[in-house]
């Protein structure tokens, strides 16, 4: 789901802390008990990203669930606030996916003049 | 031009560095010199303005032009990619002003039931 080489890494924009916007994206399709989004993002530690879920359900963006089961089942889903980031996070998106390689090229030449 | 009581802090969306997006739209209306930008960024320090605007510049966002006079005059000012930043900027700021009241709100109902 998330390319580790994809240079969206270097795009200027940043949603949150820095796995805010992955997360977001995981929850996009319906809420994920927490061993679900980490699948995606097996790149991030499980105490990070019960910081990053913590910080976006105090932002309003997410709530947590805990459902009365045997053992308890816990889920993260998306609220209409949440939601309503997407259409800014898709312009960023567009933006990184037309622009990002003259950032990394500019980054190059850089380097070069500096060097 | 940016006032610090401003909520737009507390937006999820930030582009390069903390400041990078307010030297940016400094930078909209023309060139400017280093001394010009520190007027509207008072709350910055040189240092890290200096920073900001050489990541930009490493970035391929700003030029940073040396007019050779007496004294020599630095001026910063956006190129072609850095003004494609200015869609995806304006929806992130469209964002945060019909929304930052409910993440502000949603801070302070996480703070009472955390309490």
């Amino acid at each position: 789901m998330f390319d580790p080489a994809c240079p969206s890494n270097a795009t200027p924009f940043q949603i949150g802390d820095k796995w805010a916007g992955m997360v977001l994206v995981c929850l996009r399709d319906g809420p994920r008990r927490f061993t679900e989004l980490r699948v995606p993002m097996h790149r991030v530690s499980a105490k990070v990203l019960t910081e990053t879920l913590r910080a976006l359900e105090r932002d309003g963006m997410v709530t947590r669930t805990v459902h009365d089961e045997v053992p308890p089942r816990v889920e993260y889903a998306l609220t209409p606030l949440g939601r309503t980031l997407f259409p800014a996070m898709d312009a960023c998106r567009a933006w990184a996916a037309e622009h990002l390689g003259a950032v990394l090229d500019a980054r190059d030449d850089y380097a070069r003049r500096s060097a």
